[in-house]
């Protein structure tokens, strides 16, 4: 990876080819003005490239002169080799902001599963995905051998492929005697092996060979976002992968909000239904672009959190809200697609990816099946930072679970700024230790609106390192800082003034909004401590830990342990999982033995319930101060709190 | 049982006690005058009674003298004890009719299958439905304790019943959770064992306990008619039997043309409909006259021919007609009742027993079940006279059967006043060999509209005896009597004139309807030797004959072989089954190993294809003659016909 060495600065960082300036400006902790969000036309981020190559694109903000004298715009200049970057001044100093495209960037710190992990992962299984295509050509029936058509199939998928007793769907039988004959008796059956003592099933048959068509869908239902991804079950290649938001968002943001509406009239109907229309549109999408037939999609396996799930199935989940929180079902059984409204195949299936309770759902199970958690030696912390705060402990011995209802903070929502990872959204913030002033990066390149969950962590962190708020989140108001003011009656630091913001009003973060992020963190940390409590271990016991979910893919080790979210945990303890639920569906797709380890995780999960657990609430209360109550669990966050105050000046600081 | 004594004929017959004189009458081959059908009002049928009881009823026919000097009506006077009976003149002459209750005939010779013999073949299976009720108090969930529903019941159901792993419907789990709360977790779960291979199923929860209320339904689901009966799972008791004619026949009378018609558009979906309006219909009859609730009938065993079974899962049967006559399935799979619109409880799952080809279906496997034949050492000959004549021929070392396609001569069809075994139908005939005059009986005691299957045969047999028509079945017509008579250019018999039939025309019988009738009897006969022959076996290897079939009930022996339907069987070899399927469908409703022992039959069962067997044309053309061309098979008509002549006359029959 090329290397990007910013003057005056004197700090270095390596970036993949292709990164830009301003991007590498931020992964070094250099700051560099921008304020048009990177689109390259507020012309503040000038910077001179002095050494290295770059791709340039032209641009009006700068004159002849400049670009002569090797001025470019850091943020539409994109890295090619090793490059040495110099910052002027007027470029160093006052306000700025900077947007990426946040799909392309990299974590700071710990590695990231690659799809290298992931092929490693699969290696574990054989290739054997419930459904089968077999491609067969039956003799035609004589007076003599007379068997009926469904006998003169069996008869010749034995004899063929060694395939034993199976019944079959009603409908496929209404249509079997036109379609053998329409296919001179040349057909593929698709045969489902089921799950949990569900009998194997001939679900189609399809004229001509059809064997290597032969298609899956992996699907993870999350509250806020579904992925759905294409999948050849002959070659495990992965066609495509597409996302969109649930479109149940618009009958509430939070699970527990969505299981409000689900109880109305009709409620349960319309978010079965609201979020069979979002699959339904991916699939679209996938279709569109790979070319697949429908009808060749012939299996889908989802996994989703508890809720999720009952509502997918339109089952009733009131029950999951109420105490003592009990769902119908963990394990839910294969249903026909088309019994909720998922337009692939006629008489595809649907496996759903079994969880443990009605806070550790089966997209947990998925990501510690996608993991390895359940087969490794290490004692292995997963975190799946949302909303619910889901995570477990263990190896391949034993495993404990636990929901902490972080609550949606860090996904926006009980802040009066907060909004979802979407383009506009304020994703990281640097906050100057000399000037006070932010650095902020948008998603998309656009003005901010607001700020998503890693801003909101990075605004917190850094407001609690520069000593603009104290331990217990309050402002410092005596710092006499224009950001840092009073209004409706509490503290708050403007982010972004109005003039800058899409919202053409000033994005502040509040003393309210910081006492929410505590509760998240502290409900976070908290999850971590009883975990290791209820096993009377420390956390150094700690070996490894994965970071899950859409949030968690963006969450900064740094950050996070600097506001007590995390322990002091190594960037290399850590890994970045992504959407760990997504690849277990994905292993469930192609392999019956990772649908029985799939089962077995649930069956074997301890689960914890901290809601009335009363270490779990003395943890909590200790945790609700920056970075914790006992500092001397985090000797490394004292110390840069510290170096900060060392470094850049001599605020009250502890 | 009384015995009736008629002089002048010096016969008598043994009846069973309320049998009405006129019916001992025609049992005993006794003459009376009736042209009523049997209502009392025409005052024809006047005996004395001179010894025994009756019980009388009152009537204006008959002056006060008349009454006091010993006369009654025969029809509408039933033997009490043994009783002798003298014949005026005036009403042992000329014209006459009786009517009886069709339902109440006994049959006059061969034994009937009674509900002892059912309840000895009942004893063969232990009572083990496919359905399980089992009422469980479960433990309701606490923190502690926080198994999901559904584990939590499956739990409770092993503990408490040794309940192995099951899977559940989709709709039950979206209820669960709310029945499982309102019943104070005091419930009846519905398991429903599948059959070959299937897996076991949750198929319905109930509050409370309804282990005692555990209902089923045997249906006969016959071209004609179908026949619903209600069944305590529990017990094994009949609460009901009902039947209608199948709502299809509007559609077509016998199985090629509803099969025709379901090849229209939509003309399958129709014929679906229509069964299943019949048998929804007779299932509210049935919950109307027991009280027991729809939701406590929990499965649904059908027997039906191959036709019938597909049209009833709306499956395409266009190949059934077709050679080389292929049916889609004989083995049906095991279907919920609402995917086939049946109204029973929610849940609720129907299971078809199994055939063995297009014209041997599972009302044959039902049948042999029922009679035992699958497993009696004596070579048994087991047959359904019906539109498609269906017959097994084997023990329990081997089966043999054929369907002959005897045409719907015996139910009516292709006869010019054929019709169904209805009200108004003439059943019973008797021919004067001195007089020519006949004799007949209608069901329902009303005017004759028409002559039934067992009105022709007899018919055909008399015509026969009397010599009326010669062993090819043309009409004498030199014998010069007025009821035989020449008619649209072929010679007939008048059964009833027209003043006397309620239709106001005469009602006859031609020489093309004999010709149908004798082509349909070859046919039965041909396919009765053609079994023989393949098993290189003489008529006399056969020890042991059983009639089924609603029709075949009604069939009356000495008649049947009069015409060469039947070999010269012995009245002491035959037995009549009755409703054989129906009686099959019952045992494997209550009894799983039931289930496996028809689709045992089902499976090993041999099937003959007569329609291009060159063996069966040989048969069948020697068949179509009075009794057959090979008359030494038939001494005992021989000597009937001789009888017949020697005593009345001296006609010139054979």
């Amino acid at each position: 990876m090329p290397k990007v060495y910013f003057y005056p600065d004197n700090r270095g960082v390596e970036v993949e080819e292709g990164e830009n300036i301003i991007r590498a400006a931020m992964l070094a902790g250099v700051h560099i003005n921008a304020s048009c969000g990177g689109t390259g036309t507020c012309g503040k981020c000038r910077v001179v490239v002095d050494k290295g190559e770059t791709i340039k694109h032209a641009t009006a903000k700068l004159t002849p002169e400049q670009v002569e004298q090797g001025y470019v715009l850091a943020c539409t200049t994109q890295v090619k080799s090793d490059i040495e970057v110099r910052i002027p001044v007027e470029t160093q100093m006052g306000d700025s902001r900077a947007a990426l495209e946040r799909e392309h960037r990299p974590v700071s710190r710990g590695s990231v599963l690659t799809s290298k992990d992931l092929s490693e992962l699969f290696g574990d299984f054989d290739l054997e995905p419930a459904t089968h295509r077999y491609y067969i050509e039956i003799a035609p029936p004589t007076l003599e051998d007379n068997l009926s058509d469904l006998e003169r199939l069996k008869r010749e998928l034995t004899r063929t492929h060694k395939v034993g007793e199976f019944t079959v769907d009603l409908d496929c039988l209404r249509r079997m005697a036109v379609r053998l004959r329409e296919a001179d008796w040349k057909v593929t059956a698709t045969i489902m092996e089921g799950a949990d003592g569900e009998c194997p099933r001939l679900i189609r048959l399809d004229s001509g060979d059809r064997a290597q068509t032969h298609y899956g869908l992996a699907v993870d239902i999350g509250t806020t976002s579904v992925y759905v991804e294409l999948i050849d079950l002959n070659t495990r290649e992965s066609l495509g992968r597409v996302s969109e938001y649930n479109a149940q968002v618009s009958s509430g943001e939070d699970i527990i909000s969505r299981i409000v509406y689900s109880l109305k009239n009709d409620g349960l109907e319309r978010l079965q239904s609201l979020v069979v229309q979002t699959i339904n549109g991916l699939i679209d999408r996938l279709l569109d672009k790979t070319g697949v037939q429908r009808d060749d999609i012939v299996y889908m396996v989802a996994a989703g959190n508890t809720t999720m799930v009952h509502l997918f199935y339109g089952i009733n989940s009131r029950y999951i809200r109420e105490e003592p929180y009990i769902p119908t079902v963990n394990f839910t059984p294969t249903v026909k697609a088309s019994n909720l409204g998922i337009k692939i195949a006629d008489g595809a299936r649907i496996y759903c990816i079994p969880g443990r309770a009605s806070y550790v759902g089966g997209d947990i199970t998925s990501g510690l099946l996608a993991s390895g958690v359940y087969k490794t030696d290490k004692l292995t912390l997963y975190i799946d930072v949302g909303t619910n705060g889901e995570m477990a402990l263990g190896n391949a011995e034993w495993l404990l679970s636990c929901a902490c209802s972080a609550g949606p903070a860090f996904e926006g929502g009980s802040v009066k700024h907060g909004m979802r990872a979407v383009k506009g959204a304020i994703e990281t913030v640097r906050i100057s230790t000399e000037t006070l002033e932010p650095m902020i990066l948008t998603i998309g390149q656009t003005k901010p609106k607001g700020v998503c969950g890693s801003g909101l962590i990075d605004t917190l962190a850094e407001l609690f390192l520069t000593g603009i708020i104290d331990e217990r989140g309050k402002f410092k108001l005596e710092l006499g800082h224009p950001r840092i003011r009073e209004g409706g009656g509490q503290g708050e630091y403007v982010l972004v003034w109005a003039d800058e913001s899409a919202t053409k009003e000033d994005i502040v973060i509040t003393e309210a909004d910081i006492d929410n992020l505590i509760r998240t963190k502290g409900a976070i940390y908290a999850g971590i401590t009883t975990l290791l409590d209820s096993m009377q271990m420390p956390v150094e016991a700690i070996e490894r830990v994965l970071i899950a979910g859409g949030f968690g893919r963006y969450l900064e080790l740094d950050q996070a342990i600097t506001i007590g979210l995390l322990p002091e945990f190594t960037a290399e303890q850590v890994m970045y999982v992504g959407n760990g639920s997504l690849m277990g569906a994905h292993l469930v797709l192609l392999s019956q033995s990772a649908r029985r380890s799939a089962k077995d995780i649930a069956q074997r999960m301890t689960y914890l319930e901290l809601s009335t657990h009363p270490g779990f609430m003395d943890n909590y209360v200790s945790a609700l101060f920056l970075p914790h109550t006992d500092i001397g669990a985090f000797p490394l966050v004292a110390q840069r709190v510290k170096e900060r105050s060392g470094i850049y000046g001599s605020r009250d600081v502890r």
